[in-house]
């Protein structure tokens, strides 16, 4: 045990109510606790950054559908990256990195079980979070092992700048396909061709997207990459090709919907012999570390960009920068960098 | 040429106006025309049977959107079998059964391209339009080549008392498998499982069929296989079953819909590894003459019955059968059988 500990407050973030559209600071309270002693074969961890997720909005719905949930109340949910303070577990010592599903709050403890360790040698600590992390490994399984794009073929990403999406669309490139991006300004189109990569971005707030997008895919799309759900899964839908794999990564847009909608289009997935696939990366949880071999060695080369916005404060900030990320303001995953980050 | 045709009038099915919900007989009007004769290399063909597709419904609808459209004015689209009574084509001679797409009138003038040969020993002319046709060979493939379901896994059927899924559903028991039917009436549903050899069956038209279905697949749902989409095939992701596949065969519920919509329980593809898939017949129209075999098989064991619910009638009998098809009243094919069938 480090002395001192015990004088320190634990901050944590708690909903407060069930949030309507999207989820703003009013959905959200901070309560300070103190800090929780770690006890046999425990240990204790200090976070540095948080992960503010999608889908946390999809968990905080007023409906028992879901596997998980968040109620008024409870911690909130999220990912968190930071250093072992305290180790009572002979797996962990005091220093090592870690990351894992502790919820948002400065100080976590743990039993060990579930936490994934962080080679900050292969990537930053904020990249396990993200873009090298979970983020990151769901777009190299769905393109590497589902979409498994060719050369000369047609992706379009819906949610092009998320923290899934920005990864997908690179490696769709590194495949040697074509790469169409959607995504929420004029902004983030230019950084998705400057500096991802890709080779048209659209801006679907655009009144023409559709129509741009028409006209940028002649051949219709051999692979629809979709986080976003709603209309732009709808639209697109009517440019699948032949054979043509939609690959279903989240519906962030059907998220804050009090009903949420279906695509019309499906039936283009009959005339096409088509499929709109599921896909969940635990699935993959063994190849883990091959794949963040592969992605090591490509952001090594400058092939890979592993893109995060960053936002600096305590763990109040995170409704805000979680509000911010809902209305399109992040390029790639969204996190807070916690002070702890800071002095470390 | 045989004497007399000359004086015989070919009656048409024409489309008056683009229907609205439910076609009736007021969207449609006979008119009669002279015969055409068959020019050199082609042969003129007397219908005996008109099949009523629930797809004509699709292309009759105020919209470009689909690949092929029947305007006011225009023969209605539609499938017919009969028999050549001129031949100048040396691949066809007078006596022959044929079916083609040939539109809905008494008689008809092909080149021969597109044709189809009935052996009318495998099967009866009628069932070539249907259960031993088009409708029957997709239930065929796709139950053995696209679902594949296994011994012992849960198979529910969308429309199960329909062309398609009449068929569909003897093909998945012959497989092994557990097979619920949903259809849209009690009697309906005693004829699945009396006649068919389905396990269950359920009428959609109960307020809690839902809860039946629960109740019916306590391990989820292996293959949905879907005609109707709708209400149902939404209400029935919510069942679908780890890495299960639904395959889109047709929506005829949607048809009739101003504004078609999607299926908001989609998201649970995401959740259970599965995909929504389609399927068109065509691509395996080399392999019929190997399905037809292995299918006549069935029929002479007893293994499978080819339902056709056959109007008696003239050209004008065919917009009343199709209304009644869309409401449910026909137990597998609806087929129209003419008065040439009757002298022949």
């Amino acid at each position: 045990m480090q002395a001192g500990q015990n004088e320190r407050a634990n901050k944590q973030l708690i909903l407060k109510q069930v949030p309507e559209g999207i989820s703003g600071p009013e959905d959200f309270e901070v309560r300070e606790v103190p800090l929780t002693e770690p006890g046999e074969g425990e240990l204790l961890i200090e976070a540095h950054y948080l992960g503010v997720d999608a889908a946390l909005r999809l968990i905080t719905r007023d409906s028992d559908e879901f596997l998980f949930r968040v109620k008024p109340g409870d911690l909130i949910h999220g990912s968190m990256a930071g250093r072992v303070i305290v180790s009572n577990n002979a797996d962990f010592s005091v220093g090592d990195y870690v990351l894992g599903s502790l919820g948002v709050q400065n100080y976590a403890v743990s039993d060990g079980v579930g936490l994934e360790r962080c080679d900050v040698s292969q990537a930053p600590l904020g990249a396990w979070l993200g873009g090298f992390g979970v983020s990151g490994l769901t777009a190299y399984f769905a393109i590497t092992e589902e979409c498994k794009p060719q050369p000369g073929q047609t992706v379009l990403i819906n949610g092009a700048a998320g923290a899934v999406g920005s990864i997908a669309g690179q490696i769709c490139r590194l495949a040697g396909a074509r790469v169409i991006g959607l995504t929420s300004s004029a902004e983030k189109c230019r950084w998705l061709t400057d500096e991802l990569g890709y080779d048209e971005a659209i801006n679907y707030r655009d009144a023409d997207w559709y129509q741009q997008l028409e006209q940028a895919a002649p051949e219709r799309l051999d692979v629809i990459f979709d986080n976003v759900g709603g209309e732009l899964l709808d639209q697109s839908l009517k440019l699948i090709g032949m054979r043509g794999v939609v690959l279903l990564c989240g519906s962030t847009s059907q998220y804050t919907e009090a009903e949420m909608k279906g695509p019309a289009n499906y039936i283009w997935l009959g005339t096409m012999r088509a499929r709109l696939q599921g896909f969940v990366i635990f699935d993959y949880a063994e190849r883990y570390p091959e794949a963040r071999t592969r992605m090591a060695r490509w952001i090594d080369s400058g092939a890979l960009k592993i893109p995060a916005w960053e936002v600096a404060g305590d763990i109040d900030a995170f409704p805000t920068a979680y509000q911010q990320m809902y209305e399109g303001k992040n390029l790639g995953k969204t996190l807070v960098r916690l002070p702890a980050a800071e002095a470390s």
